[in-house]
């Protein structure tokens, strides 16, 4: 088998099992869960080295590599992470997670509940990124992990690692937030909402209960991730991939593909509706709708921030008009008010909210300078 | 009955019929069809005062004044026409038009097929603007307008106004096109698209004959209009409108109305699917996204534009990032170029796309000044 350059190579998932019960936000509990993880790179004698990467809406613990029955299957953040790449797995022992409610192989809505030997379905608590941090802070203990080197992600990922500043102040050394927001704004929420109508009012989806019908709301799901791709790219981005391209050279007057960009949309929202869980499309968007860790401190973030003791760099996208720039800033200002150390990068990238996950060599010079410094401070 | 300052009052719609076929853009042809308007004022003597009022995707011939039986039904553009208004019934004579293909009277998908004598349905062939704008042509001819002395929409009907000046450019006098654009950009058609796939995947959609089956594709076109509202506001809107604000106090961890917002699209959703013919939804967008005058001459609206005989009014808000300013630019560039007389408004405004629909005095000074120019031209 051939890897790239720098790939972590054939990787495994494994499967941690919690058999505490796990309190949330909700005031419900989960009695007991499995979060599935890969790792790369070797912890180090004193446990150190270890980088948590936090995955957004539809990703996963799959963060490098490929599989050795499916090679195909390139981890989502393989360009950021793995031997010589900007978190070097070579100095760093990288753990991947895939989140409590996901459908990746961690305890969520497809998983049976024990109570009822029946999937969860509509009966899986709604959980939050404070949730997930508390999930992510168990494993951290199964793995002997003190105190994250880093904890890294994108979108909801950054708010992840932003959280466990605030959860647990004395356990993360560095934050990195990429394409991130403190919250989400009223056009984020209406984006979420219109998905979660469209998985919602799909016949197929049986009030969550889909599983028992042996069916899968497809065309809400559908729906759902043709809007979010949307929101991912940058008007520019689409106008420079697909403009106003057609499939033919003139109009054939119906409403079937007439235009490239149809043709991709559609060609994501079935792809996506293979195989991503709807049940976890709403428990995730509803994570990210109520993720606000001001709303305990009266809407002042620089209070709600003032427990944080890691250091932080900050990354936001030029194009990104989901979490554009302007969002970053407020987290950073809120951390320059609290005196903490942060470093913020505007990246002029034409790519929307997807370029956290695209090859920019700006922005990977960017977080590779920054990891190549928490390695000195390891090292020293 | 009371009315506002400046009402046109009870109004009532009547029928035009037109027993020539229509040649359509996709080489179908319509074998007889009617128009459903509305007309305010007084046509002169000359003929000469006639505005004609182009409508968007779901508006109608119901420009202004109230229905003497609805007196809560006020027309879709009332702030802008009626007696001391910037369009001014007491100098014009202003006629609104229902599309064809649209919904509220004219012939559409939900006629009779005389062919069959079942409601076209799927059958009812894609339009194009330039088809409105040819049965709007013949329109005129029956009221006996040689020449419009202008042709006025925001949107798409701003599309209408400015096909007018290509397609019978000695028949149009003033082009006034608000919040418009020369061509739908990629992002433009990736959300008709959606809306699209919404309303046609929806199982009570029956390939758009669900008229036989006494169905309708609710669920589509709910999750249709909820989309078309995001893009209607500004995110600056809906943060001002809802923020995050909530229904109860605190989360209460489920998938029902916890933000404003969500009540507001919902709201919004659930009334449209109440009224709205989801047939129409799709050959409306459609007809937005075929819309590219310069589609013939190769991509140079320069060219495309150069038939054009009428002087313009461009208005553009500063917010509306469904059709920003930098697309009414565009068309303003065009125009220049070709040697035209333009105007062009930029309102610094923060409602979004929307706003062409709006109060705003210097939107609507604008339009009244524009307006009175015309008045004294045709007085002269």
């Amino acid at each position: 088998m051939n890897f790239n350059p720098g790939s972590v190579g054939v990787v495994a998932p494994q499967s941690i099992r919690f058999d505490a019960p796990l309190g949330l936000s909700s005031g419900a509990a989960i009695a007991g869960y499995s979060l599935t993880i890969e790792t790369y790179g070797t912890l180090n004698a004193d446990r150190s080295n270890a980088v948590l990467i936090c995955h957004a809406l539809n990703a996963s613990h799959h963060v490098a590599g490929v599989y050795a029955d499916e090679p195909a299957e390139v981890g989502w953040w393989d360009n950021m992470v793995g031997p010589g790449k900007p978190v070097d797995t070579d100095h760093f022992f990288v753990v991947g997670v895939n989140n409590l409610g996901s459908c990746f192989g961690s305890t969520g809505p497809m998983s049976i509940d024990p109570g009822t030997e029946r999937p969860y379905g509509a009966s899986f608590p709604v959980v939050t990124v404070e949730d997930w941090v508390n999930a992510q802070a168990q494993l951290a203990d199964v793995l002997g992990i003190t105190r994250w080197a880093a904890v890294m992600g994108g979108s909801l990922g950054g708010m992840q690692a932003l959280s466990w500043t605030i959860q647990y102040p004395d356990r993360i050394a560095h934050c990195i937030a990429v394409a991130s927001a403190p919250k989400l704004s009223a056009q984020n929420i209406a984006f979420n909402e219109v998905a979660r109508t469209a998985i919602r009012s799909d016949p197929d989806f049986h009030g969550g209960n889909y599983y028992a019908h042996a069916t899968v709301p497809r065309r809400g799901l559908r729906v759902a991730r043709m809007i979010g791709h949307i929101t991912y790219l940058s008007g520019e981005d689409m106008a420079e991939k697909f403009g106003r391209a057609m499939r033919e050279a003139d109009y054939q007057f119906h409403y079937e593909i007439e235009f490239e960009v149809e043709r991709y949309l559609r060609y994501q929202g079935d792809k996506f509706s293979e195989y991503f869980d709807a049940n976890t499309y709403l428990l995730i968007t509803r994570a990210l709708d109520y993720f606000d860790p001001a709303k305990s401190t009266g809407g002042d973030l620089v209070a709600a921030i003032a427990p944080a003791r890691a250091k932080f760099l900050l990354v936001a996208f030029t194009t990104d008009w989901r979490f554009p720039p302007a969002r970053s800033r407020e987290i950073v200002e809120a951390l320059i008010d609290n005196g903490r150390e942060v470093a913020y990068a505007e990246i002029d990238a034409p790519h929307g909210h997807d370029a956290f996950l695209l090859d920019d060599m700006r922005y990977h010079r960017v977080v590779r300078a920054y990891f190549d410094n928490i390695a000195r401070e390891i090292d020293a």
